[in-house]
């Protein structure tokens, strides 16, 4: 688990580079928009882990330890995974005895692994909330559905469909087509084409096999009860 | 946010009306920005097929009937589909004698088509051109992989990779990770996590056999020679 | 082929009659190999559960509550789904209404729950047993892959790569090639083509979550701990 | 291309280790049934390359250019990318500094690659005949599937549906099940679990893009024009 002294806490807050003591580099700007990064090319490029943006113990119906691990090993261990790969593919690019395909084993990865940080960065933003939508993003929402009521249930129903596998529910703006939609995604290398997130849920059975074992309906009960609004309202 | 001129409105009413011979709704509106198509709810919306941006006569080693064919089949068999499915959507959301994992059959095909359908139109809008990329782009791509070589030879390599089935390569502009990459994706519903499509390649078969049989690489080499640079720029 | 005799057929009627109390058909043979289910023909045909052939509380490290829900839930569920679509596909079939695109969506979910009904059956029967693999199949593995060490370091090593996420490592004898290998599988409609599965292992996070969270490692220590190697030597 | 002079083709007969000048091992022996191969194991084994069973040029509706680019660099190549492949998995599975989800990308390949070239041997070997199916055979699939039309309705309406990608439709025995049934799968790595294949079609456009551009349907009336029935009865 990474635990950060006050020392080090405060040590972060000037340098990016500070090193977790499982090797991964972490930030503590917690914040939900990302910033800079840069300048960094595609190869060399290092992702530093993203703090939870709210206390572990304080979300209902799902466990610390839950909370903890799920932010721990399957979140930061992709950013270290991720890291990993770039120096790889930096590596093999120049490599002329690698076949393409070969190459494209490591793109693969990359892909994969880019989806999960990505995407539990936005889940744990748009969680430590209270659930209740304010009534201007409801109108959003019906606007876009019909009802709110016709998108939380399809949000729901795509999720219950997922159960006892891999997978994402998102609710996205489609640049494209200009349109809010939901949409359901097999693992983290599914997504919309050219489409913002605008509210994730993770339904890997890491996100809920510990506290609700199979009961995937239950877990998806609990996430909307956390649901951080506001943190959805600016995405939209 | 959507927001619509009544202009826009009234245009949008007019170019939805029309309806090419296929059957597929079409616009006249071959632009590269996709404009209206709204106001329309998530299970309501019929997206209408965008014409082809160049003359299907002019691309260099890319013959008319290949270009004809993937547009019409490929895409517009992808537009048709889509609507189709929106239709089926919505009958079937209702209906509570549909497991969810059924009603995730039809997202799930929903996901693959408005791949199709936005990676098509992106992948017509950047052809068309010289193939010679301005100055000022060849720069910011150096920057963001270290060289313009290293930036087309990853590019290419993934391309080779593909040959012989289905994907896409992508250079994408990852708005969470505020990185410019190039992605493998391995069909219409692979795709990275919110992140902005700025060059787009098709490597399913359709997109070469009919000209160059197996002979993955030598398609990669018509795709670079026509690429229309300047709609790239505006992506960027 | 199928050959079924009068005495088995009679059997199978009667087992085939027994429903439990979560609504899943039942059969009392919870022996390995899967006898009687027919006659049936691909549309009629309803599997029936084959109950845990060993005791849920004996094994070494895996829990009851885990093996319990394991079974009932996921493996329960896969069987309870796949004769729904059975029943599904017989009457679209004959829907012309209904696009090739729409059927194939029932198709891929069928391919799923086949293969998850077959994988999990094959997991429960090669485990409740001692670890310890006899001689003479420890030898016909050496051969296979030059040492034993060399099949259990790959088979672990595909194991620990899926943590985290969905998936199967099969010990499987492709008929075709003429060999016995370690396959990689991502979910459970990936398989190797035209092979036999001699030992499976679940690498789903419901395989192990609950027990040891995203500890894929030591859950695979533990299924190594419980090979029932007798059941799989009959599968050589 | 892979051409045999007489010289070649008696030596050949003699030989195993016969090398054609694309740096693939080549056998002539085009019978349906694969012999031993074996001894091998899993990481040193070298596949070669079966012969197509039937002239090229003796098809009705699909051309010798086609089939010749098909058998040569679809399957020829998946042959030689196998090759390639088990040398790296030997190479990699002993190097400490690569993590599992890397050495998967190698294990993903090498079954993509073993699913296609075990699935184009037995696709190209049930092709070559008169497309008429014999009384008994067809009998049984009628005692499958209920009758012989219901059968061949659903084995091309997979198929439809899977044009414009790639993908194989399977009539296959699942040994587990005791069933025979028709089955959709995406690509080459997916597959029923513990079935064999009896009758395969190629639905990759490298399959018919050549002859029929995108017009799938037509493609699979010219397969079925040319199966080899005594081949597909042998497999069940």
């Amino acid at each position: 688990m990474i635990r950060l002294s006050r020392r080090k806490f405060m040590q972060a807050s000037a340098a990016a580079s500070l090193v977790a003591a499982n090797g991964i580099p972490i930030t503590l700007d917690a914040a939900e928009e990302r910033k800079v990064n840069a300048p960094a090319n595609a190869f060399d490029y290092q992702h530093a882990v993203v703090p939870l943006p709210f206390d572990a113990k304080s979300l209902k119906g799902l466990s610390d330890r839950l909370i903890q691990s799920h932010w721990e090993n399957n979140y930061g261990g992709a950013v270290k995974a991720l890291n990993t790969l770039r120096s790889r593919l930096k590596q093999t690019l120049g490599d002329a005895n690698t076949p393409p395909y070969v190459y494209n084993g490591l793109k693969r990865e990359q892909l994969i692994r880019t989806g999960s940080v990505v995407l539990h960065e936005l889940y744990f933003a748009n969680l430590g909330g209270d659930g209740k939508a304010p009534a201007e993003l409801r109108t959003k929402i019906a606007v876009a559905f019909g009802t709110f009521d016709a998108w939380e249930t399809e949000f729901r129903k795509i999720g219950q469909g997922l159960g006892g596998g891999s997978g994402w529910v998102v609710l996205g703006f489609n640049t494209r087509l200009t349109l809010l939609e939901n949409y359901w995604m097999a693992d983290h290398s599914t997504h919309p084409a050219d489409t913002r997130p605008v509210l994730v849920m993770d339904m890997y059975e890491h996100a809920y096999q510990m506290d609700y074992g199979a009961a995937a309906p239950k877990y998806i009960d609990a996430f909307f009860a956390n649901i951080q609004w506001d943190a959805v309202a600016k995405r939209l």
